[in-house]
């Protein structure tokens, strides 16, 4: 994968527009952290490690520019920044742990220093995140036997992780590994980043890869067609349920239902422990339009009613393993704070 | 429900093009059988009762324009015009069962008798339709409480049935009937029935509609937000399995999993007793460009590989009643031939 999803250039944050793909690379140079917390908003940056990441930079540019006289000021003007960041988007657990990092990390002598150490944390944060889903993938791999077909959902590659990938790292560290692999990628209605961004990757690894319909999924694994399922996640609670995508829970019962593993991948910085089940992880309800219409689109009577919750969760009941850096866990969960 | 799906003028047949609904309303008047085999294949004709009608009607028209100089010539011809309709599309047992009927009845002391009596006959047809259509509707009714949200999926409707509909119809009698109810419609990937036909009959029956991606089922089960489930169906077997659109099998899981009734509607002359089980039901392979496209636009990479079987088995182990006009049907499902 050489097309960076996110690169930070002396104070501009140059990020790839998720939401042109596949038909358009567009690269954006943003030197205001408003302009990252609209690109979070508007899904140009999306997956739960990618936010976390630019989040992290954008944190760290809106920093640089603060004009203070004192720790104090800056502090202030520092406050603001990081609420607009954790108001840009309601699941995902790593934007919230990169706020939290870059506000611990903003320590130092005088305003100048602690503006520096940010851009040192960011660009760790990033490193990190890249170490973990590289580390992962390579755990994760293990589970992927010779000729699997896997059925993956949404997009958890490069692009949401400005990484190695999770659930498509652990797909490529299996082809890699030598094995011959297949990948069935579901659409992932409404912003179709399985269609978009998922198929796009795949093919650039060179892995063959199958796009069905989100419905379609059910009629796969009851053919016995799916050997596993992997996912990325958004949230993780402490006890092992999990936040992604709208259609995750959907896949999950289905893989119960064949007796097929359905695996779930995601760095550390995913979890949660904070939150004792699913239930408190607060989901996400998105516009309307994106369900009424595609690519701008009507796809429907005009004026109908739409719902759209952006994530599910998916019980821990359902989940086989979760694949993570520092190891394969299994049932029984119990995430604790680190 | 005023706007006709299907319409009988002499010697011409009058059809909706549903494939360019809700966005026009568009009449084509077809005069030529092959023509109505057409527009059966490409959809602008679908859903298994209004297909059985159309094929009915087709053939009637097709035998008015046979020049034969006696019955050999006359039955050489016909037999041509029954195979174009029993190669249009697989799974609807409708269809089969609508050429049967045309086959026997196909009777005369001449060419010209048995020209009026295939008239006379697609006529028939279309009224037993609308006729078990009703009366299914009112049975099915009973099954809908005050208050109830149900989900259905794609479309089986006044326009699927060219008669009262089957799941919509059922729907529809209960708020004859004064039950305050609600729907949620899945769009239905990849032709957007639920999305295009059935939010667009709810509209104009004045039932208040929800629409959601097919992928967001799961949550709305999951939440306690759906009361039950209804569908239509394409084919049923002996047993009780039933053959309907794409993600019909994925919502009976979800449905039992999260014990919800999930209810199946359709007229008897969708239940084939010639099959045992739903593994003998021949499923439709339709082109991948339905799934890679959208509404012409294409949402994937140039050049990826799509999957796009139209429909799927649900066992009958799923299945909470079989709603018919010859009664509500639980198990054991054992249907013999009439």
């Amino acid at each position: 994968m050489t097309t960076k999803a996110i690169e930070w250039l002396d104070n501009e944050l140059r990020i790839l527009d998720q939401s042109k793909l596949p038909h358009q690379q567009i690269f954006i140079d943003l030197s205001d952290y408003q302009d990252v917390v609209s690109a979070i908003k508007t899904m140009q940056i999306r997956g739960a490690p990618a936010i976390g990441i630019a989040a992290a930079y954008g944190i760290a540019l809106g920093a640089q520019k603060i004009e203070a006289e004192n720790r104090t000021q800056f502090f202030d003007e520092f406050g603001k920044i990081l609420e607009a960041f954790a108001t840009s988007r309601p699941t995902a657990a790593n934007l919230f742990r990169a706020i939290d990092r870059m506000k611990k990390a903003a320590t130092g002598n005088n305003v100048s220093e602690i503006k520096r150490t940010l851009i040192d944390e960011a660009k760790q944060i990033h490193q990190d995140e890249i170490e973990a889903t590289t580390k992962l993938s390579q755990l994760g791999a293990e589970l992927i036997k010779d000729g699997f077909t896997i059925l993956t959902h949404c997009n958890a590659g490069p692009l949401a992780t400005a990484g190695y990938g999770t659930a498509l790292g652990v797909i490529k560290a299996a082809k890699e590994q030598g094995k011959k692999i297949s990948v069935i990628a579901t659409e992932t209605r409404p912003l179709l980043q399985g269609a978009r961004l998922t198929a796009w990757e795949l093919k650039q690894a060179d892995i063959p890869v199958t796009l069905i319909t989100d419905s379609m999924a059910g009629y796969f694994m009851s053919q016995g067609k799916i050997n596993c399922v992997i996912v990325g996640a958004d949230r993780i609670a402490a006890n092992g349920d999990i936040a992604n995508k709208i259609g995750t829970y959907t896949l999950a019962v289905l893989a119960k239902e064949n007796s097929i593993p359905f695996y779930v991948a995601c760095p550390t910085s995913t979890i949660d422990p904070s939150l004792s089940s699913g239930a408190e992880i607060p989901i996400e309800e998105r516009s309307p339009e994106e369900v009424t219409h595609i690519q701008g689109i009507p796809i429907a009577p005009e004026g109908i009613n739409a719902a759209n919750p952006a994530f599910d969760i998916t019980p821990h009941k359902y989940i086989t393993a979760i694949i993570t850096e520092k190891g394969i866990i299994r049932e029984p969960f119990a995430f604790a704070s680190q």
